[in-house]
C-alpha cells in the first residue's frame, strides 16, 4: 500500500490508508491506546483497540519518537473530541516499527514549550529541533531566504555565488579564520564584499545568499561565528539613499510574504510582522545626541553600542511608530576603507539598519574611483599592493554603486522575539561550540 | 532626469531619455561617432553628431568599457540598419563620463568569441566576465539554482543552511581543509551529509544550496576545490529507487525552466536542453562489462574512471537516446560508511548520475539503524567515538532515508558544452588558484 500523508487522509474518510511518521505523544488508557502520529504535513490521532492484538501489543511498547507505519481506517472524529489539526482519526489495524529510540529521550520534546536552558537546547539539537515550536523557526527562516531571493530577482538582481576561500583577509580586519590551502595560507571570507562589487561591473545588480565566517571572540545573544548573509550590490546609484530605498522595498516584500505564508508559525510565537512604510533615517551623530538627551546615555567613542541600538530603536518606535530605523553617516574611521566619504570627509555615505533593537543590515555607497580607493586604503593604513586583484576591478570602468549585507538569522530572531540568535541557527557555531 | 533602461527606451520614440551603461564598442566615422551602449537590459546604438560639440568631443575620447550617462533623443532606426537588439537608436545630446578605463584593456571583450586561453580568461576575470558569451553562462547558472530551489519546494522539501565549519572531517577521508578555530582545530565541510540527515529526522525532506570544500589535489577539467552543491535528503523511502525517481523529476523541472527562461543564452552556445523521461539505470558491474565489450576498455580496480564515464554515456546515448545514465550498486568499499548495503553486502544501494559524460550527482539510501551504522563504521576502519554527535541523530528514531549531492557548476558546464568547469564558476579555486 502507498503511503498517504496525514493532510491527505482527511479526504479519505471510510477508506484504509497507510500513514508513516513519528510518535509525537502517546496516551495509554489500558484498553485503548491513543497515539498522536506526526509527519511533515501534520498530526493525527491514531486509536488502537485491543481487538487488533498485534497492533495493540506494539502500541503498548512503542514510545515517543519511534518511527512507524500505521495501516488503518480513516474515521470522522466524534463531535465532542478535542479538535486537533484534523477532524479525523485513524483506527489502527497494523503498526510497523521502522526505527526505535535507544534509551531514554534526554528531553521531552512533545511539550508545547520546551522548559530547558540554551545549553541543553543546543547540545541535543538533533532532538530538540523536532519540537513543534522550535521547528516553526526554521519554516519562517526558509521563507526569509526564499522571499529574499524572489524579491531580488523581481528587482532585476542576478544571483551569484562567490568564493569563500580567499588569498587575503577581506577587509584588513583581524576577525578572520586562517586555513591551510595546499601549500599556501588562505582565509575564510568575512563577506562577499569584493566579489559582489566585481559583480556590479559585470551584471550591474547582483545578490548572494551565502555563508560568511567571522572570527569574533564575542559571547553575546546576537553573534555567531558562521552565518548566512543576504548580500546585494547595485550599480548606477545616485547616492546611498537609493540603496536604502531598495532595501526598504525588499524588506517590505519579505515581510509581506511571511505574513501570507507563515501565519501559523507566527501565531506560535505571538509574533507580529512589522509594517514597513518609509523607515526613518537619522544621522548617527544625531542618534547619539538623542541617546544623551532622552536616556541620559553617553556613548564612549564614535560608534553606537548595542545598548544604544536598543534605546534608539525604542525611541524610533515611540516617535515614528517604526520597528526599524536607519542610522546614517557613520564616521570614516568606523567604516571599511571602501566606504564612500560624505561631503564632510569625516563621515561616510553609509548606514546601519536597526530592527527591534538589533542591527540587521550594514550598507552604503562604495568608492568606485581607483585613485580615491587607493588613497582611502592608505588612510586606513592598508597596503594597496596586497589588494591588487580587488583594485583591478576599478581599472576597467565601474559605475557608482552601493549595497548591503544583512544577517538572515537576526531577522528571524527579532521577528519571533528569540532571546538568542543561536536559536535561529540549526547548528550554531560560537567560540566554544563546534558540535553538534 | 531619471535613468531609463535600454529595454524601456524603445517605448519612448520621439522622447528625450537619459541612459546609463558601459561602452560595449565604438566606431568613429570621423564626423559621426557610433557607440554601442550596454546596460543590464540590453544594447542600443548611440549616434553622436558633430553639431553636439561637447558630446562629440567626449565621444571621440571615450573607449570601450567606459561607464557613461547619455542624454538624447530616441529615434526609430532606419529600415536598412543592421538589426541589433533594439529597433531604435539614440541621438546623443550630452555624454557624461562616470568612470574611465585606466591604461589599455588587457583583453578585447567586445568580440563575440573570446579567443584567449583559460589562464587569461581566469586571470582577468573581472573583465572577461563582462563578455556577452561569458556572461550568458551565469544567467543560466542563476536559473539552475533558482529552479532547483523551486522544484524542491514544490516537492515539499524545506530549505536549510548547515554549518561549514566542523569539528571533524565529515566522511573520514583525507580531502578536507584544516582551519584554526580559536584555540581548536576544525575542518571545512566536504558536504552537508551529516546535517541534512539530521534534517530528515526533523523535517522529513530537506534541501540545501551551499558551498562545499574539497581539498582534492586534482588538476582536471571537472574539478574545483570549492563549489556549490545542490543537496537533498528525504525520509520514508522504500528504496534508493525513490531517490532516483525524485531526482529525475527535479532535473526535468530544472531543464524545462531553463528552456523556458534562457533560450537566448542557450542559443549563444548552440546548446540543447536534454529531454528527461525515465533515465536508464544499469549496475556498475554491468557498465564495466559494457565498457569491455563495446569499447575494449578494461577498468582497473572496482570503480569506473572518468574515461569510462564518458564512454558509458556515449553508449547510453546510442542505445537509449539518453543524455543521462544512472550507474547503480557501487561496491561497498567505494562508498562512504553510511551507505546502505544491498542484499549482497558487497554492493550498496547507491548511484551516480552521469550527464553527457560527467558524473553530476552522487546519491543513495543511507543506513538509518544505529547498530548497523556503528558496524559499518568499524568495517570502514573508523572510530565511532569520533562520530558521537552524528550517531546521536540515530538514537531518537530515524526513518529510512536517502538523498543526493549534485554539482551545480557541472550541470552548467555540460549543458553549455564548456571545456572546463572553471568557466562555469565566477571566481574558481583550484590547487594553485586563490585569486582573483
Amino acid at each position: 500500500m502507498q503511503r498517504t500523508l496525514i493532510i491527505e487522509a482527511s479526504k479519505k474518510v471510510g477508506e484504509k490508508v497507510k500513514l508513516a511518521g513519528r510518535i509525537h505523544s502517546r496516551r495509554d488508557h489500558g484498553k485503548l491506546v491513543f497515539i498522536d502520529l506526526q509527519d511533515r504535513s501534520g498530526i493525527v490521532q491514531v486509536v488502537v483497540i485491543p481487538d487488533k492484538e498485534k497492533a495493540h501489543q506494539t502500541a503498548k511498547e512503542i514510545r515517543n519518537e519511534y518511527v512507524v507505519e500505521v495501516e488503518g481506517l480513516v474515521k470522522e472524529r466524534p463531535g465532542n473530541a478535542k479538535s486537533n489539526e484534523t477532524d479525523i482519526e485513524i483506527e489502527a489495524e497494523k503498526i510497523n516499527v521502522l526505527s526505535e529510540v535507544k534509551g531514554e529521550l534526554p528531553v521531552d520534546i512533545s511539550e508545547k514549550e520546551l522548559d530547558i536552558n540554551l545549553e541543553t537546547l543546543l547540545g541535543h539539537r538533533a532532538l530538540t529541533l523536532r519540537n513543534d515550536k522550535v521547528k516553526a523557526i526554521f519554516k519562517i527562516y526558509a521563507e526569509i531566504i526564499r522571499a529574499y531571493a524572489e524579491a531580488m530577482r523581481k528587482f532585476d538582481f542576478l544571483e551569484i555565488k562567490t568564493p569563500k576561500i580567499l588569498s587575503s583577509a577581506t577587509e584588513g580586519g583581524a576577525n578572520f579564520f586562517k586555513i591551510k590551502y595546499f601549500d599556501q595560507d588562505a582565509f575564510l571570507a568575512q563577506s562577499p564584499q569584493f566579489y559582489k562589487q566585481a559583480g556590479v561591473g559585470i551584471f550591474e545588480r547582483v545578490f548572494e545568499i551565502g555563508t560568511v565566517f567571522r572570527a569574533e571572540p564575542h559571547f553575546t545573544s546576537r553573534h555567531v561565528n558562521e552565518y548566512t548573509s543576504l548580500d546585494a550590490e547595485m550599480g548606477y546609484i545616485k547616492s546611498f539613499e537609493d540603496v536604502m530605498a531598495q532595501l526598504e522595498k525588499v524588506l517590505a516584500f519579505i515581510f509581506a510574504e511571511i505574513k501570507k505564508n507563515c501565519q501559523k508559525e507566527l501565531d506560535i510565537y505571538g509574533a507580529k510582522v512589522p509594517e514597513i512604510k518609509t523607515i526613518p533615517r537619522i544621522k548617527l551623530t544625531k542618534a547619539l545626541e538623542v541617546l544623551e538627551k532622552e536616556f541620559g546615555k553617553k556613548v564612549e567613542g564614535i560608534d553606537i553600542d548595542p545598548e544604544g541600538e536598543r534605546l534608539i530603536s525604542e525611541w524610533a518606535k515611540k516617535k515614528y511608530d517604526s520597528d526599524f530605523i536607519f542610522l546614517t553617516h557613520y564616521p570614516t574611521n568606523a567604516r571599511p576603507f571602501y566606504t564612500m566619504p560624505s561631503e564632510d570627509p569625516q563621515y561616510t555615505e553609509s548606514f546601519d539598519l536597526i530592527f527591534r533593537g538589533v542591527e540587521i543590515t550594514t550598507g552604503g555607497q562604495r568608492i568606485h574611483n581607483l585613485d580615491k580607493l587607493v588613497e582611502s586604503m592608505k588612510k586606513h593604513k592598508l597596503n594597496p599592493e596586497e589588494f591588487k586583484h580587488y583594485l583591478d576591478i576599478f581599472r576597467y570602468g565601474m559605475p557608482p554603486h552601493g549595497g548591503w549585507g544583512m544577517g538572515s538569522e537576526r531577522i528571524a530572531q527579532k521577528l519571533l522575539g528569540l532571546d538568542n540568535i543561536k536559536e535561529a541557527v540549526l547548528f550554531p557555531r560560537d567560540v566554544k561550540r563546534l558540535t553538534p
